[in-house]
């Protein structure tokens, strides 16, 4: 059942207010005339404060993800998109499908509606492609100067299959590291909106949903894939050492194998970045048994989000667990943690 | 397995800083030596971007709710708890039985440690009360002037128990309307915190997790209970206007009956508002069959967060889906939706 406003919102010229999170009429309009319109499904038709579905007996995940990224729409993507890939991914990451997504927004006083519902339209659209139906949200609106147009935190629930078991602790020496494509492109694409450079070859986003590529990869050898991450905030380099951390052990990546697009190393020098600790968010890293490696290589290149997919590196034995590079010059050197932030709300 | 930091994050004077969101070693400290060790347990120890837990067949329940009160310490709680009660409580008003949460975190720069720290310690305690460990999480930091210290977006799924169907559009004429308690507690002490008011009697939040109310209204009158909803932004009146808009139903509420503490209605006066549209964070409002209205009364009042429950009117038709309340005059008048906002960031 639908309201009855006396007029629709104004989604031409009109802006958030503080009414948009009291609770009252105008959040009840925005509700059903941005959100339940175009996330357009029956849970979140019933205006319940939670969604219910039905289960299997099995394993559940949930994961959660807030997204904050500055600028809100950027090439090849905007944070709608981005919230639902980034929490897809985080749930896929487990060898999970994903289910349903619920979505909290908070919004600042005096967003144009216009960019909302050009948001809400994006974050649908992704969610339909993705087959995981945004079944429940919140709204809260702050006041101008207390936040920064919209933030998205957007949970995801998926279901694992059976045999499946992926966790960041169980990568063990002699495995093979994989990489499902080119890294840095996200960070550098919003990098480089930021900082107004023009590049030759325009860089977009990879913001991507990698579920898919996922299901594929684990149907193939559901027992030899021990570990999955998407290398988002700080990029690969992170990823490796959060895995090599989980596990207790040492990788050894060369550097020669890492794929990297031309455009995107030539603007890593030029904006001072090193490709490796930059933000990808549609790429993952698998750990798998060696005698898996190849076959799963060869999955993730006939599948189209793991064409330039590569094996990378190995595990090793390291009670440090240090992350170690050959490098293009024979030599070898650690890749280790990012210390600072040297590209703050990339996600 | 813990990461060696070079030294322990600095609780007493040490801010939030935009490392704190990058995903590398100074986040990572801030996961470890915060967040994992306070809420303390195996899901969130394993370091993965995602909790897995195996679920029987079923019903399950997701909501999610962003908070955002301002001041982040109050009278009865703060943004931590008020984070886990918040969640606990739309989730157990399908009926169900929460198990788990998932947080996340958007941190504003310069935000003490300290805040922080006491925020997630009460944020622990929450959890541990209710049963529902937080199994996974994410942290965000935005720069300063891009948030207001801490927004809390707090996930929770749950399982509902067969023969339980709690939904919003299922009150039907010659129902009964119950509230749990007092109403307008927590919008009052919030109010009173910023307007630094002082009255006689301290007024406190009545933020609470009333997950076992529920429980042990489910199992007394498990197909009884047909609606549920706390009322929280909006108050009272703006959650009954929702339950006869989803229901298609109207209400007639008696002014007489419904219970709001002196020293709050006192307090309502001086900050002119109306208690009905004030927000609650440890009250819930139950429309059940009118047979087992005594029963469920009985059954509220026996626990301690319903002893001041009230059957407080009864549903009625109407198609024009109004809320009337027959006030202490003894005329009726219209409890509209509350059209502005008079009490923003209340939660």
């Amino acid at each position: 059942m639908t309201q009855k406003f006396t007029s629709t919102l104004n989604l031409k010229s009109g802006h958030v207010d503080l009414s948009h999170g009291g609770g009252g009429r105008a959040m009840a309009q925005l509700i059903d005339e941005l959100f339940v319109k175009h996330f357009d499904n029956d849970l979140l038709r019933q205006h319940n404060d939670q969604a219910l579905f039905n289960v299997p007996a099995g394993r559940l995940v949930i994961s959660t993800d807030g997204h904050v990224i500055s600028p809100l729409f950027f090439p090849g993507g905007d944070i709608g998109s981005l919230a639902v890939h980034g929490t897809v991914n985080d749930v896929a990451m487990s060898g999970a499908k994903p289910l349903y997504l619920a979505a909290g927004f908070i919004l600042e006083e005096g967003l144009p509606l216009a960019d909302l519902e050009r948001i809400v339209i994006s974050m649908a659209a992704a969610a339909k492609a993705c087959g995981t139906p945004i079944v429940t949200g919140d709204t809260k609106v702050v006041e101008r100067g207390k936040g920064d147009g919209v933030f998205i935190t957007t949970t995801g629930v998926g279901v694992v299959p059976d045999g499946v078991t992926i966790s960041g602790d169980r990568a063990k020496s002699g495995q093979a590291i994989l990489v499902s494509g080119s890294i840095g492109d996200h960070g550098v694409a919003i990098m480089a909106g930021r900082e107004n450079l023009q590049f030759e070859t325009s860089i977009v986003s990879d913001s991507v949903a990698l579920h898919e590529l996922v299901a594929s990869m684990v149907a193939a050898a559901p027992a030899d894939i021990h570990c999955l991450r998407d290398p988002t905030r700080g990029g690969l380099a992170t990823a490796l050492n959060e895995l090599a951390q989980q596990s207790g052990v040492g990788m050894v990546i060369d550097e020669a194998r890492i794929p990297i697009k031309a455009q995107v190393k030539a603007a890593c020098e030029i904006l001072g970045l090193d490709p490796l600790y930059v933000a990808n968010e549609g790429k993952l890293v698998c750990i798998c048994s060696a005698a898996a490696a190849e076959t799963l290589l060869a999955v993730m290149q006939q599948h189209p989000l793991g064409r330039d997919a590569a094996i990378i590196g190995e595990v090793i034995d390291d009670p440090h667990g240090f992350v170690q590079m050959t490098t293009a010059f024979g030599g070898r050197r650690i890749v280790d943690w990012p210390v600072g932030e040297q590209l703050p709300r990339i996600c």
